[in-house]
């Protein structure tokens, strides 16, 4: 029997989400429990912070997403941008805002993914607010994280002639969500007890869309190898528009080669099979959280000998302007895309 | 005429609500426009880090909360936290869910109220998340402050025989939501365009309600006094909520003095009214965002000569428990009221 959230209490619900919960980071002085948690720097670092909000209905579907891959997710995508300012993250805090229809063990489900994805790094759980709400899930994550002052790369110190680079590969969270969405829609048609969503041969595509891995390990290869980036961002809201925004904050212009963005074999198809373009996907489908970064061009042999990073392209001077250069070496415009990238992508793969 | 959001657009909105504003803490090395803000905290200082989620419906009702207000009060009840751990405010993250019914500048007011609060105490906006919500208003603030780590104050440090201190008076706000809601529901049942609201001498109420004030003047007086509580919170469930907190995290008991706790002549006209105890409103009212603190017994004399701040009982021996002592000395357990504290008051209240 599920139990009623009004059941436990505000307090007690707080006490059984965060008590079991050990902090480890020597940085973290006070977790939950006060007013504030009370944090320290380590010496000689600054700190970076990132927030990210989650609502039921515009980033998440509880349809066809499980509570623990939510939780987990959520604390992925603010890491995300801890990783991308070429820091190491150490403390989150968790808001959750919750209606009537969730019951304790669903929330009990949410955190587990929560505390899932934060271990992964050794990230504290410090402090957060829980509340009621009238209307879904809300899911409000802020992630802190330090690094050498100098070792922060931001989205603005590109040079012309840089390498730009992507970790990963492109268009699969999206092609995943995409999957989804239809199955929600079969079994919407003709709801059966017995309704098995078909992810046949597309499980990578799925995991991509649910589980998405904050890319902490690329951070630490890139260290290993001695290169730290000039400019860095995380891919949240698709190729195109985050090169559009480190084009804009370093001054230079992006030659972007099609041929060579990064796409796996299951976007590929799984895009043929719904009629949309596997590159307009990769450009825009968002929701990557793949490290998308620029160096120096005596960097590139270099870079070669590293699996999973791809040169997708070179910045060039600002007046030469941000182009896609297509198989057949014509030129096009780069275009952003913002909060409505996912419908727009699929009006236009519809035209 | 009001602009619709979808007509801006997610990053020409962020970049109006954001640009104009000038960072000026030293410990902002980089605020808005990157993956993640980058601080430095001053030299030998530790850092507090607190957050709260605001939504519509649950915390706030937009029929009479003008959207100045909101944003005012929305980082108000974060600073307070920040004070509430002697510690200085320098930074906020702001995350924003709207709904398609407001307009470019219905957002630019809530904007207005966000930076007016922040200005008052010299806080950075350096970041947050823009997002659409289906669902009414989403407001998730994180604050960051910093102190000295000996001059972090918890609500662990009390020890029995410490007096029991409470800044400004309690219970407004929350007559002040019940004028609100009495004024609402006199509305709805005969709207006309000319409703006025009646709140005849009773707009401290109002006021205390709309437009907190987070009590950063009480930490700099006792500052200027030498003073530096054992244990101290902020007030946001209610007195007797916020001392059995106290009680628990300092293993102490309390008794509590019924006729010294501080309450406006307003509040008690009001209360009195509505046929609802003045007292009860005062213990159990919430929302009041005063310093609830404890000092050693040494600095009864000094505490007496600040005003504003009252002596409103002492601590105990644990096992002494927590006691409200009546005028005529009787003693009455003090019961902790959670997430439902309002409608419970209401409903005893009504008994």
């Amino acid at each position: 029997m599920p139990t009623p959230i009004a059941e436990l209490g505000e307090f007690a619900l707080i006490d059984r989400l965060t008590l079991q919960h050990q902090t480890t980071q020597s940085s973290t002085l006070k977790g939950v429990g006060d007013d504030a948690a009370v944090l320290c720097a380590p010496e000689g670092q600054v700190q970076v912070v990132t927030t990210d909000l989650l609502l039921e209905g515009v980033h998440f579907d509880l349809t066809y997403v499980p509570l623990k891959h939510l939780g987990y997710k959520a604390v992925m995508v603010n890491l995300s941008d801890v990783f991308a300012m070429n820091a190491k993250p150490a403390q989150i805090t968790v808001s959750i805002g919750i209606s009537s229809k969730f019951s304790v063990e669903q929330i009990d489900e949410l955190y587990e993914g929560i505390y899932l994805a934060a271990s992964r790094f050794g990230v504290d759980v410090v402090g957060g607010d829980t509340s009621a709400s009238l209307n879904g899930l809300v899911i409000s994550i802020t992630a802190l994280g330090y690094a050498r002052q100098e070792e922060v790369v931001y989205r603005s110190g590109a040079k012309p002639t840089d390498l730009i680079c992507v970790s990963g590969n492109l268009g699969a969270a999206y092609m995943g969500l995409m999957l989804l969405e239809r199955e929600k829609r079969v079994f919407e048609t003709d709801p059966t007890p017995y309704f098995t969503p078909d992810f046949d041969g597309r499980e990578y595509l799925i995991e991509r869309q649910l589980k998405p891995e904050a890319r902490g390990d690329v951070i630490s290869t890139l260290l290993s190898h001695g290169i730290q980036p000039t400019a860095m961002l995380d891919i949240s809201d698709g190729l195109s528009s985050e090169l559009l925004h480190l084009a804009q904050a370093s001054h230079v212009g992006i030659r972007l080669y099609e041929e060579r963005i990064p796409i796996d074999h299951e976007t590929f198809a799984a895009a043929e099979d719904l009629h949309l373009s596997p590159i307009a996907v990769a450009l825009n489908g968002g929701e990557d959280y793949e490290l998308l970064f620029t160096v120096p061009l005596s960097y590139a042999d270099q870079i070669r000998t590293i699996p999973g990073v791809h040169i997708i392209g070179h910045t060039t001077e600002a007046d030469e302007g941000c182009h896609l250069i297509t198989g057949d070496g014509s030129l096009s415009p780069l275009e952003a895309q913002g909060w409505n990238a996912q419908q727009k992508l699929q009006e236009n793969s519809q035209k």
